[in-house]
């Protein structure tokens, strides 16, 4: 058993404590003599799992009774069609803000089914920064207002939450969701793919506020309704019961961690040691983006000579360092922090860049 | 560790042989020092796999290049409604066959879709037998023709592939696929929830012959249409890796058993077996279904008096026999015997079977 220090964007590195317990649990999970993976999600046993995985969640990020918590399926990617086929009609738009790669998929999944407004984009700017809030063009009329919070190939990141009045302000935290404190009380609807924060690919966790699960939305088939599976505990029809369970499993291990603002605190130092690795690198490593729109979580990177990249690849791979390939939309390095990625990582990783640099100088 | 007899019927039993791979890779999986669930479904690695998974999907049911193979995520039942929205234009109708509860959800999830004709239905003899092929009302013009040759609940299984003409027929095998040689170029599309002779919840695996993929379907987002995710092999968006994972360590683990000719055989003869106790019982256990409709996976049975149900349950789980309850629908037992249940666990039962009617006699 060798461990890698693992930075992959997502599917992404899961607590190691997460992947023992799984790993000890596999053929025999909580005295059932059967996996996890075998037994009905209708039984006493999930049912308790599950209902403790969701009541953990809320502890974490302090739900209120106002929202639901749902665990589906599809990806962010269904959700950006299936927002907008819940929360709106035909004939209602929405305003989008777009940041990233992320929030322009999700306005293209979301065309089919409403008027999208573009209220914001940092497009023009190569995604090196965030649209500032006061130039957004918001419409008091729209369905809702959908933003990324954290894009995690362009690497920028809301470190606040817009304020946008009345309408419900809907987020795609697949990439930063659990990383740190959040007040839920501001959003709508807040959703994630749970590959980056919170467990395997394949589930996504929705919070999402009561009242909207009372929109008419389109027509469509009850598979596709949230208020549906709201009203099945997420049961309406079989789950994926192995995402939820693991999701479960890393709920726990942030409580022992202490939590978002623990986990918090140490994302921050995580982020802030690799940044000022950078930016003392003389040059040598670069991130072009605006050092207030910086994602804590995705950190992508460029050596100042592109010839060098095989090589640093190559050589990181060695030293136990997984996944460094930035995306090839914005090419270099890029090495994601998500909250099962270790300070040591982190450590090694910034070590490692040193000595490349002094070796490759 | 002791691991029981499983019958549930769904999520399912999954071979042990498969656990035991899963669980020693957990950590490491093929020397990557990471788990699977923690690499990028677009690494070398885990493309490898996922093409390999694949490759002996196609050998195990000999799918000719005809036809797409699919890794999805949403259920069965979300197709219920997806499958309609591909293959038919608003306008258009298609044929249903109604042999119970699977085939009613069918129908109902397309209906927003599409105009359901039910082309015939076993629902007036309350499911125990198959509406014959001879009494099916087809309409030549259908968009597809939909059948479930299996239904979990009621028992009833199509023991042949029945003869619709040009137009597609359209499958759930959901809890049949893969447990007996199949004639795939009969079908326009089969597709099948994971958790029973697959892997875990969370995956649906479709085959879809590739003409199909050419019809409009409905104005839709990307991430619904069939033709995108055949175009990206499967990764139009994150799949469910740990799912395609699984789902490949099975597919291998039944061409070690001998591909489906052989796990047929072995399926055959565990559900004779059980039919055989029950028939033998002189009336203290039975079967109600038409005994040519019986389905060789899901087996229910009532006790001559349901007050013995509760013992029955409670004995038959000291004795190590897990999820015997019959579903709410129907009543009584239900003993799944899926791919993964062993010949000896089929043995073990109707012992306790012949046992639990001598004392409670």
């Amino acid at each position: 058993m060798s461990r890698v220090w693992n930075f992959s964007a997502g599917p992404a590195a899961l607590p190691q404590a997460v992947l023992e317990r799984a790993q000890r649990e596999m053929l025999d999970w909580n005295g059932s003599g059967a996996s996890v993976m075998e037994q009905s999600h209708r039984g006493k046993r999930f049912i308790e799992m599950a209902a403790r995985a969701e009541a953990d969640l809320r502890s974490l990020l302090a739900v209120s009774a106002d929202y639901a918590v749902l665990f589906l399926q599809g990806g962010a990617t269904q959700h950006f069609a299936q927002i907008p086929m819940n929360l709106a009609d035909a004939g209602d738009s929405a305003d989008y803000i777009v940041s990233g790669h992320w929030s322009e998929k999700a306005v293209s999944e979301a065309a089919p089914y409403l008027r999208v407004n573009v209220a914001a984009s940092g497009e023009a700017g190569h995604y090196l920064a965030l649209p500032p809030r006061e130039s957004w063009q918001l419409d008091p009329q729209a369905a809702y207002v959908h933003y990324t919070p954290n894009e995690t190939i362009h690497g920028v990141e809301f470190h606040d939450i817009p304020e946008v009045g009345a309408v419900p302000l809907v987020a795609d935290m697949s990439s930063n969701i659990l990383s740190e404190p959040l007040d839920v009380s501001r959003f709508g609807l807040i959703y994630a793919g749970a590959q980056k924060n919170i467990g395997p690919s394949g589930l996504v966790v929705m919070i999402i506020r009561r009242d909207l699960l009372q929109r008419a939305g389109r027509p469509m088939a009850r598979i596709f309704r949230y208020a549906e599976h709201a009203a099945h505990d997420s049961m309406l029809n079989t789950p994926n019961t192995w995402g939820w369970y693991l999701a479960g499993l890393t709920f726990q291990w942030l409580q022992e961690q202490g939590g978002v603002a623990a986990i918090g605190e140490r994302n921050r130092a995580k982020a802030e040691l690799l940044y000022r690795s950078i930016d003392g690198s003389g040059g040598y490593y670069r991130n072009p983006v605006e050092p207030s729109a910086r994602s804590r979580m995705n950190v992508p990177f460029t050596l100042h000579d592109a010839a060098l990249d095989a090589a640093f690849l190559k050589e990181s791979e060695t030293a136990g360092l997984l996944a460094l390939k930035g995306h090839k939309a914005v090419g270099g390095m890029r090495a994601s922090l998500y909250n099962a990625v270790p300070p040591e990582a982190v450590q090694v990783l910034t070590a490692f860049m040193r000595d490349f640099a002094q070796r490759h100088g």
